[in-house]
C-alpha cells in the first residue's frame, strides 16, 4: 500500500505519528523557506508542510517542482497546525514531510479541479476522468452508489431476488427504436438491446420467481432530447399474486426507505390522485405538489359575459400566483411574452391583480366586474397580494400551457426547494392514447398493461376512455417510476394486440413466446420500473442526470472522451455480412 | 394480495387459522370422497384437502377439474394432518379448503415440473419459464442473487464504490471479437459492446475514485465452446495506490467472506504459487489442490537406461494415483487408450504398480530395475498400493496431458468433492505469450498489465521470459478471477503497445484517450475481475454455468425461447444505412 492513511483521516489525536500519504497536489504555496501543499484524494485534503529547517533539503527542492495534479507520496510526522482550519475535517493538523516521492507527473489540466471549475461542458466531457476528480461529480457518483445499495438491501430484505435478464434479445418494432446487434454466427440476423426487461420479468413471474428486481441498463435509439441518454438505468421490479394496492405499498416502502436512509427525510403516507384529477388540478400527469397554485376551472364564471376569447374556449383556467401582485406592468408583459413563446404556445394571458384592500384590477375589466373577479379569486384560492393568471383554449393544450406557467412561477418564487420531497402516486392512467401521426391508438404504458375489468367493454366503443391498472410515482414534478398490473391470460393479450393494430401473425412472431407462456399457468402479476438516473438526480437535489452518470454521452449519442461511435474495419463488416450503404 | 401466507410458511402453531393461499397445482390425488392437492410456490409446498363432508360440494367438483400447473387461490382452515410428513417444513398441517378460485388454467406442460425432470436440455431451454419453476434452477438463481448481494455488501463496506460504466463504447480489434452496434445518428459508425470495462475502470482510478467495483455484463463474439456464453457477468474491481499484495489480501477477504456467508465454510489463508511452480507441480496454471497427485519430474532418474522413448523426451513426469494398483491389466489398458484420445493426445503411458510388499512391477521392467522404480516412487510420493503413471515428451504438451490424466483420476476416485473449497493464488504470470498462428507475442492478460520492473530489460532480448504483475485466483481447479497491476505511465504503455505490434498511430487511434489520461497524474493502480457465472456455479458445487443463468443462450448463441437473433425490417436496416451482403 502506498499509504498508511487517507487524506481525510488524520485528526489532532494523530499528532506525533509517522504516516505515509499519497494523492494529488491540489495546490502548493511556496514562501521560500516553507512550502505548503494541499494533498487530495477521494477522502479529503491534508495539508503538507516542507520546512527548510526540519525537512531534508533535497525534499524541499523536489517539492518546489510540484505542479497541480502531480501524484505524490509523502512520509512525515503529524503535527498540530499553528493556524487551524475549522472548515476541513483534517484542519487541526498538517504533515511535516521527511520524504517525498513523485509517483507521476501531470501536465497542466485543461480546467481547474475545483468545485467551481472554469471548464465548459464540452471540455469536461472530453476529460471526464479529470472532471470526476472534482467533488461535485465524485460526490454524485458516490451518492448514486448509495442509492443503488440501499435499493438492493431494501428489496432483498423484502424477499425480492435480483435476476439478470439477457442483453442480447429480439428486436420489436413497437415503441421506441431498438439498437440492434448483428450476429456473426447467425448470418443476416440481429439481436436487439433491451429497451427494458419487460417480457423477461413477466416470464420470471410465469416461472414462479414471485418477487423479482434488477438494476439494469436499458437502451433506446431515440433522437435525444436534452437530458436523455441512449443508455439508461432502471430499477426494474415485478411481483406475482398482487393487486395494484400491493405494488403501491411495496414501492412506497422502498421510496420512503431511500428518502430516510439517503436524505434523512421522513415522509408520511404518499398521497394518491387519479390521472384525471392530476390533469384537472395541475394540468400535468406528474404534478409538483411541493407547492400550491392549483388550477381553478372558471368556465362557469367566465363564459357569461361578452368576452369572445373565453366564450369560444373549451376551457378557461387560472392559478393564483402568491404575492405576485407586486409585479410591475412591464414584468407582467414579459410574463405574457413568456407564455406566448413557442415552447409554451399560449395565445395570450388574462390576469387579475388582487389588491391588498380586497379590490381587483384585471386586464379584462371591460368585460368583468368586481363580483366576477371575486368569484375567480375564490375558485383559484387567490388572496390579497396575489396575481391570478388565466389561460383559455383547447383543454389539453391550455392545461399544458398553464402547467408550464405554474412551474415557471414556482421556480421564480423559490417554491421548488430541492431539500423538500413531495412524492405522489398518480393512478388510473388511460390504457390507450391516440396518435395523430399514425391515426391509431398506442399503448400509453405498453401493450402488456391490463385494462380495468369494468372498462373492457369500452374497448370497442370508446377506446380512449378505457382506464388501465397503471400508476406512476411522481416526486417533485418528475415521474420517477411507472408500472402496471399486467395482462396474464392469452385471450386478453390477443385482444390488446388486436386493438393496437397487430395482425395475429405479427403478434405471434413478436410475442408468441409470451402468449405461449400464458398458457402454462401464468399467475396474476404486476410491477414497476424506476428511472435510476433521474431518481438519483432528484434525491440529490439536482435537475440534470448527466452529472450522476460516470461517462455520459452527448446529445448526438457520442462519447467524446473515447470518440465513439467510430468506423470499424472492413474485415469486421465482412464477417458480419454487412455493407455500409450511405 | 392474493394470499395471506406463502406455501412454505404454515406450521402446527397456525392450526385453527383461516388462511388464503395461492400457487400452482403440483399434483392432486382424487380418492373420490377426498381430494388432496399439493400447492406450490417459490417458498414451498402446502397440502390442500377437499373433503366431501366439510368442503362445499361446488368446490369439490371444481377441484376435480384441476390439472398440473393450474394457478389457483384457496381459502380454508389450517388443520393438523393425520399422517404428518416430516420431510417437508409444512408437513404437520394441511388446509381444509372452503373456497377455490381458478386464477389461470394450464395446458399440459411439455416436461414435468419436478427436481428430476423428464425434459431434455433443448425443451427446457425453449420453455425456460417452466424450467425456472423447478427447484434446481430456481434455487440456483436465488443462490446467485445471494452471492451477488454478499459481494456488494462486502465491497461496499470496504469502501468500494459501484460505478456503472457505459455499454455503448468503442470497438477495439485486439483480443476477442467485439459485438458491434450500428449508430443511426452517426452514419456508418458503430459502437461496440464491452468485453470488459477495463479502460473505464482505469480511467476511474485516474479520476480519483480510489476503489471501484461493478457487477457488469460483458460481451464476446467468440465461437462458443461448451459452457461459454456470448454475454457473461463479471465482478469487476480496481484500486489505486496499491501493490499486488494489497489486491491479493483484499480479494482474498472477499472470497473468504463469500465462502463463509454463502457456503458456511471457513478457509485459512490462501496458499500462493508462482505460474512456473504451478506448471511444474500440476502441469496447469489453475491447479485443483483439493487433492495431491503432484507431478514428480523424473528426467534425472529415467534417462540413464536404454529406453529411447524417455531418453528422447524433453520431460519425463509422473503421478502416483492412490490405491490404483488394484486396477486390472484391462483397466490399465483402457486408461492408456484414454490418454491416447485426441482430446488428451499422449502417445502412450508407462505405469508402475506399487505392490503391498514393497516391490514394483512396471510396463518397462525390460529397461529399469527395482532400484530405478523405487526412485520414481520416492519422487512421485507413491505408496504401496498406488499406481504410478508416467508420460513423456515435449514439456508443455506432456504437462497438459498429465494434468488431464490427474483430473480424470481424481474424478474417478471421488477426490473432487463439491463441498470442499481449496482456493489458491497463482502469481507471476508471463507478460507475453507466443502465438503460433500470427507469429507474434500477445498479451497473456491484456495490454495494460505491467511487467515486473526487474524484467523490463528482457522485453528486447527474451520477451517470453518477462514476468507480469499478474495473478489469478483459482478455486477447485477453475480460474475464478484474474487481474494485474496496471501500467500507469504513458512511456511504458507506449512501449507495451510497440511490443504487441501496434504502430504508434494505431495505438493512438484506439487507446489515445487512455494514454492522454496517463499524462494528467495517473496513480499507481491495479485490479481484478471475477467471472460471476463460473464463481456462482463452483460455490454452488456444480460444473455448468448454464443452470445459474436465468435465460442462457445455446452453443450457436441463440435464445431458443424468444427465437433471437432474428431478421429485422428493411426499414430498420435502411435507417442504419446498412445492407445485408450474404
Amino acid at each position: 500500500m502506498y499509504r498508511t492513511h487517507s487524506n481525510g483521516e488524520l485528526r489532532i489525536e494523530n499528532v506525533g505519528q509517522t504516516v505515509t500519504l499519497a494523492g494529488w497536489v491540489q495546490k502548493s504555496r511556496d514562501k521560500g523557506f516553507m512550502i505548503w501543499v494541499d494533498l487530495r484524494d477521494r477522502y479529503g485534503i491534508t495539508q503538507l508542510i516542507f520546512d527548510e529547517e526540519r525537512t531534508p533539503k533535497e525534499m524541499v527542492n523536489r517539492a518546489k517542482t510540484l505542479g497541480r495534479e502531480f501524484v505524490i507520496q509523502v512520509k512525515g510526522e503529524v503535527i498540530e497546525r499553528v493556524s487551524k482550519n475549522s472548515n476541513m475535517p483534517t484542519g487541526d493538523v498538517e504533515i511535516l514531510v521527511k520524504e517525498l516521492t513523485i509517483l507521476n507527473k501531470s501536465i497542466v489540466p485543461p480546467f481547474t479541479i475545483e468545485d467551481q471549475t472554469d471548464g465548459g461542458d464540452e471540455l469536461r466531457m472530453k476529460y471526464r476522468y479529470l472532471d470526476i476528480r472534482r467533488n461535485p461529480v465524485k460526490n454524485n457518483l458516490m451518492f448514486r452508489h448509495k442509492v443503488a445499495m440501499e435499493t438492493r438491501k431494501y428489496l432483498s430484505d423484502e424477499g425480492f431476488i435480483e435476476v439478470e435478464t439477457p442483453y442480447l434479445i429480439k428486436s420489436t418494432p413497437e415503441g421506441a427504436r431498438d439498437f440492434v446487434v448483428p450476429s456473426r454466427m447467425n448470418e443476416g440476423q440481429f439481436y436487439a438491446l433491451p429497451q427494458s426487461p419487460q417480457t423477461f420479468k413477466q416470464l420470471l413471474m410465469v416461472g414462479g420467481m414471485d418477487k423479482y428486481f434488477q438494476i439494469v441498463k436499458c437502451f433506446r435509439d431515440e433522437d435525444l432530447r436534452a437530458d436523455r441518454q441512449p443508455e439508461f438505468t432502471q430499477i426494474d421490479c415485478e411481483m406475482a399474486f398482487v393487486e395494484q394496492e400491493d405494488i403501491l405499498n411495496t414501492f412506497e416502502g422502498l421510496t420512503r426507505h431511500l428518502l430516510k436512509e439517503v436524505n434523512g427525510v421522513e415522509v408520511d403516507k404518499f398521497p394518491r390522485m387519479s390521472f384525471d384529477e392530476a390533469m384537472r388540478r395541475y394540468g400535468n400527469d406528474k404534478p409538483d405538489i411541493r407547492f400550491g397554485m392549483e388550477f381553478g376551472e372558471l368556465n362557469e364564471v367566465a363564459k357569461h359575459k361578452d368576452f369572445g376569447v373565453f366564450n369560444n374556449a373549451e376551457l378557461v383556467v387560472g392559478i393564483a400566483v402568491p404575492e405576485a401582485n407586486s409585479y410591475t406592468r412591464k414584468e407582467i408583459d414579459k410574463l405574457i411574452d413568456w407564455v406566448k413563446r413557442p415552447q409554451v404556445g399560449a395565445l395570450g394571458m388574462v390576469y387579475v391583480r388582487c389588491n391588498e384592500d380586497g379590490t381587483y384590477k384585471s386586464s379584462v375589466d371591460k368585460f368583468y366586474d368586481q363580483n366576477d373577479l371575486a368569484n375567480w379569486a375564490t375558485i383559484t384560492g387567490a388572496k390579497p397580494g396575489d396575481l391570478i393568471c388565466l389561460l383559455s383554449g383547447e383543454t389539453d393544450k391550455v392545461r399544458a400551457q398553464l402547467s408550464a406557467l405554474r412551474m415557471e412561477m414556482a421556480t421564480r418564487l423559490g417554491l421548488r426547494k430541492s431539500n423538500v420531497f413531495a412524492p405522489l402516486w398518480v393512478v388510473d392512467f388511460p390504457l390507450l392514447e391516440w396518435d395523430e401521426e399514425t391515426k391509431r391508438y398506442h399503448a400509453m404504458h405498453h401493450p402488456f398493461t391490463s385494462p380495468k375489468p369494468q372498462d373492457i367493454a369500452l374497448l370497442d366503443t370508446d377506446p380512449g376512455k378505457v382506464r388501465a391498472n397503471a400508476y406512476d410515482l411522481v416526486l417533485n414534478g418528475n415521474e420517477i417510476g411507472g408500472g402496471s398490473i399486467r395482462i396474464h391470460d392469452k385471450a386478453t393479450q390477443a385482444l390488446m394486440f388486436n386493438h393496437l393494430g397487430f395482425t395475429p401473425e405479427k403478434a405471434k412472431e413478436q410475442f408468441g413466446f409470451l402468449m405461449n407462456a400464458f398458457e402454462f399457468g401464468a399467475p396474476p402479476h404486476g410491477g414497476i420500473a424506476f428511472g435510476l438516473d433521474r431518481l438519483v438526480a432528484i434525491l440529490g437535489g439536482q435537475e440534470t442526470i448527466r452529472d450522476f452518470i460516470a461517462f455520459p454521452k452527448n446529445n448526438s449519442g457520442r462519447d467524446v472522451m473515447i470518440d465513439a461511435p467510430s468506423a470499424i474495419d472492413d474485415e469486421q463488416l465482412k464477417e458480419l455480412n454487412l455493407k455500409i450503404d450511405l
